[in-house]
């Protein structure tokens, strides 16, 4: 896990010089006139499908969600996707059902796009394009660089969706918004002692909430997911809002709360929870990122800060990070 | 809590009595060529808006999806939704992030219905038209009829969308489909005992898995919150399909797995799901429903299981199910 996860600067650095190039390939295949974007995923890849539907409904200008497989693979869905662009994602290329679902959406008027890790896979026969991660093959069971590289792709496929847009929205997006990321991530990696200083204060925990907003949340879910593979500590990613407001508030009232700051409009929420935490006495923490990164960036570098946690937490518990108790890494989703 | 549940065949009722009424007037207002149909809600409405979103792209034959409100509300995205319906539940009726988000998503084109349970609330005025559940105010803290209402008012809904389908689909839903629910309801209140012995011998557990695909899914994740908010039990819904074959399998792999049994096409994963965690030596349970119902019926009640379930896990550790520690009914989602 800590080698592949030390690949992230150079395997991000790839997929930014390829950026333009996988942009124009976007763009060439989009439809003229684009009724919605609908994510198709699962598992790992399910959290960069939530940070993917943010960014494509601000930047296309077009309603955006995420899909259900299962109506195409159990109920045989007979849908018309005409007008409808398709992001699958899928860093095996190879799941079953996710190869599945594309051909069917296709054949029903879809667009699809594939982001994949490497080339040659099943995936690539069912889309009308394929963009590549090219992040090597992926050993330890709990995946970073492929996720991370699924992250940046989705920024270059949503400035191809703002690129076409009608009339430019006020979030389509910055030139070079990701330019700062290999060596944001690369700081990350150098200085791990803000981690390994929360892992030693947490080890124990048997239930840790995470909690962002808006791109941040998708980092939340990962980081959740993270710690929940390497730890077996029933970590959940939620929604800075359902947790200041919501009902499932008092579930986790005695869980310590780790904040993901995505530095965009909706930290606002983090503020008022952490007021809200102090008030209550609950244990609250957040790791430090690199100042002055653009959104997208921050949030990318937050997952890896989440890697490393998740990194750090089974090292403290003595556990295996690179091959969790009963992991293994098959999916096969049929 | 318990008052409340028995009053679900009455309400039940009532939804059915009204329900070619409302559908008509949802067809009243329908967009002329439906680009595809998106969900607002919050905290428990969400788990409906699950069930909402695979009958509405199984019956209408166009995508549909779950909203993110923090894109209006924290980013004031700017997103053309001509074409699109957006359907809101709040069962308040107040909340303000829904509210708001409704009159933001009606300005930029959307056709926007509302589900809530009483006339009155703000609601009513941002919506094209309303739906009302008509349950009754709702005094325990887990919701339990307004929650039951909100799913057979989509029912109605997405019945709706299938008459204005230029062709009916296979799966257009059929008539009367929910004639027997509130017998099938009534049955299930009349019999606590199956979920009376289930929380006899599950009542000291800490964490619990509720597993589902396809319509039943959302009844897996509506029972694992019901449970959460009346016990404190770390309980997590999750689609059969990563049960069996994500990585998150092996995090739950120590846990006890309740099934939900929709009785749809999507339980044949159900069926794999029995034989693996029989091979693993893992505690599993069903809860009986009555038979021969059409699968919206069926989910529905297994939702009612499911409150049951809770309610009696509550009373088995000693707490109160009307109001469990530190929850408050307030939601004010700003």
């Amino acid at each position: 896990m800590a080698a592949e996860m030390a690949e992230q600067p150079g395997v991000l650095a790839g997929v930014l010089r390829r950026a333009e190039t996988d942009a124009e390939a976007i763009r060439a295949v989009l439809p003229g006139s684009l009724a919605g974007t609908m994510f198709l995923a699962r598992g790992s890849s399910d959290n960069a499908a939530v940070f993917g539907r943010y960014l494509a409904e601000l930047r296309s200008g077009r309603p955006a969600g995420l899909m259900a497989p299962s109506l195409y693979t159990r109920y045989h869905a007979a849908v018309d996707w005409s007008g409808f662009l398709v992001v699958a994602l899928s860093q095996s290329g190879a799941t079953p059902e996710i190869v599945r679902t594309c051909a069917d959406l296709r054949a029903a008027g879809a667009t699809v796009i594939g982001l994949t890790n490497l080339p040659g896979s099943p995936l690539a026969e069912v889309v009308d394009r394929e963009l590549l991660a090219k992040a090597g093959p992926e050993r330890a069971v709990p995946a970073t660089k492929t996720v991370t590289a699924q992250l940046a792709l989705l920024v270059t496929v949503t400035s191809a969706l703002a690129a076409a847009r009608p009339q430019a929205g006020p979030a389509a997006g910055e030139a070079g918004e990701l330019a700062a990321l290999p060596d944001a991530v690369a700081a990350v990696l150098h200085d791990p002692s803000p981690a390994r200083q929360l892992a030693a204060r947490w080890q124990g925990l048997d239930r840790l909430v995470v909690a962002g907003r808006g791109l941040a949340y998708a980092a939340a879910l990962e980081t959740a997911l993270k710690i929940k593979e390497t730890t077996g500590i029933l970590a959940e990613g939620i929604s800075t809002a359902d947790l200041l407001h919501g009902p499932i508030a008092a579930v986790y009232a005695g869980a310590p709360v780790l904040l993901i700051e995505g530095g965009g409009p909706a930290d606002t929420d983090l503020a008022d929870l952490r007021t809200l935490l102090a008030a209550r006495g609950a244990e609250q923490a957040g790791l430090p990122l690199p100042p002055g990164l653009p959104e997208t960036a921050q949030v990318i570098t937050a997952v890896v800060r989440g890697q490393q946690l998740a990194r750090e937490l089974a090292l403290a518990r003595g556990a295996n990070p690179d091959a969790p108790a009963h992991l293994s890494k098959v999916t096969a989703t049929t």
